[in-house]
């Protein structure tokens, strides 16, 4: 395959050419923004969500964005022809920019990246997840910022736990998984998604659509002893679909394999997202 | 002025050309860390215990760094001759490496920069500083991280509250500002300052060293209330030396003009780190 290209600010560079200078304010004080969406067959799932909230999130953090949506728009689709990789994952990133003082915000540096996006393993529905449950209330939840400090800290707590990934929780309240939405579904069969301090995923905001038309569904506080006990469990994200969540601290959740409203609710948001891309 | 020499991993590259690539780690996850000097007459201040907190950061961080100590202060020492800043800042990053995933450590980038300083405003201490109380805990504190989203993004409160900086505390409990260490004098001519949830700066270490022959010491926590109510507040850091805290949140501290205390230890710490460089 040829190297992929890069967008940097206003040009398209080759892939091993896209650098940004080392006095940028998210190198030297982690500050900047991010959205990352999919393509399937070349076509972007949910882009205008996601440029939704990726210039909300400039906007909270002050990162003036040079391109109107329309304009990014059309450079990601210029993107997506030029690189031609029909499945993958593209991240719109916006930066401090250049700082003199190390600390102000100047003049922000935009990056889009594609890469390739491997599929699921075909057994990662049965095999379902494993968390582990972690004290932290991540920064600024509800912006997308580019602050997974923790996240990455922790891998290694989480592999020798032989967990698949992390769910925050704080004050007994479960929050978020650090690259994924967590739901659980209640005896009555109400799908619940925690509703404050978090980052409000667009695949999360498309599930509780879609469960809508089947299901009761709450944005409400979900304890971790709720979830622990929950009929099922299970998170969400844009390169995940839906995954049951099959454990916690070792502990099986739900009656260990994955549940049917899971099961259903995984097959209407791929059913959905197949049918905006064909 | 010739334009200054950077270092990145093994060579001196011009600042122009000083870039990491897009898929380094801190640029698309905020993971890396750093550390700051200064030098004074081109020599480099407290150098020994800078690399020391550096190596520690990056192996708490599980950043490896290819270099030796030794190897690191020969290059800095070459940095600081090639580049004649006399008075200038040096700072030490490693950040997490270009990733394939988004997510995993690879093979940090070392970079070292080097900017002239500004003296500080002659006035600045009988001026002192108005500081801005908030409720923040800094992740990881003991490590020095480049993680500064919290400072950045409070800057215009910071500004319309007509304050300098930010005084983190959490439960009640002052632990530092964004980039310098907090002191207190109490009553009984006590230093006091917080010895948990901060990162431990060096000028800090310095100072309670400087101030063990002339006052009491201690480090404990510190209470918002005791602070207010103190005798004399004072910051310390790298660039600032010591400066008086005379408002927090728009209330005079201490009798509201710099204390006796505060410009004895500034005092002695200035002649110590001229003794060390001339």
């Amino acid at each position: 395959m040829d190297q992929p290209v890069v967008f940097i600010n206003d040009s398209f560079v080759p892939a091993a050419a896209a650098a940004l200078p080392v006095a940028d304010l998210a190198l030297q004080r982690g500050y900047g923004i991010f959205d990352f969406f999919k393509t399937v067959h070349n076509k972007p799932v949910f882009l205008d969500d996601h440029l939704r909230r990726f210039y909300q999130s400039a906007d909270q953090m002050r990162l003036p964005v040079r391109q109107s949506p329309a304009a990014l728009k059309a450079v990601i689709h210029e993107l997506i022809q030029r690189n031609n990789i029909p499945d993958a994952g593209i991240r719109i990133s916006c930066t401090g920019g250049i700082t003199g003082d190390g600390y102000s915000i100047t003049s922000p540096n935009l990056v889009i990246t594609q890469q390739p996006l491997s599929p699921l393993a075909a057994d990662a529905f049965e095999k379902g997840l494993t968390l582990l449950s972690y004290n932290h209330q991540r920064q600024l939840p509800e912006i997308k910022t580019i602050d997974y400090l923790m996240a990455i800290w922790l891998q290694p707590l989480v592999q020798q736990q032989q967990a698949d990934d992390l769910l925050y929780f704080r004050h007994g309240l479960v929050t978020e998984c650090p690259r994924a939405n967590i739901f659980i579904v209640t005896e009555d069969d109400t799908v619940v998604t925690p509703g404050r301090n978090i980052l409000k995923g667009i695949t999360r905001k498309h599930v509780l659509q879609l469960a809508q038309d089947l299901y009761k569904v709450a944005e409400r506080d979900v304890t971790l002893d709720e979830l622990r006990t929950a009929k099922e469990v299970f998170i969400c994200s844009t390169t995940k679909y839906i995954l049951p969540v099959l454990q916690l601290d070792g502990a099986p959740v739900g009656n260990g394999r994955p549940g049917a409203a899971t099961a259903k609710l995984n097959e209407v948001l791929r059913a959905y997202v197949h049918s905006l891309c064909h």
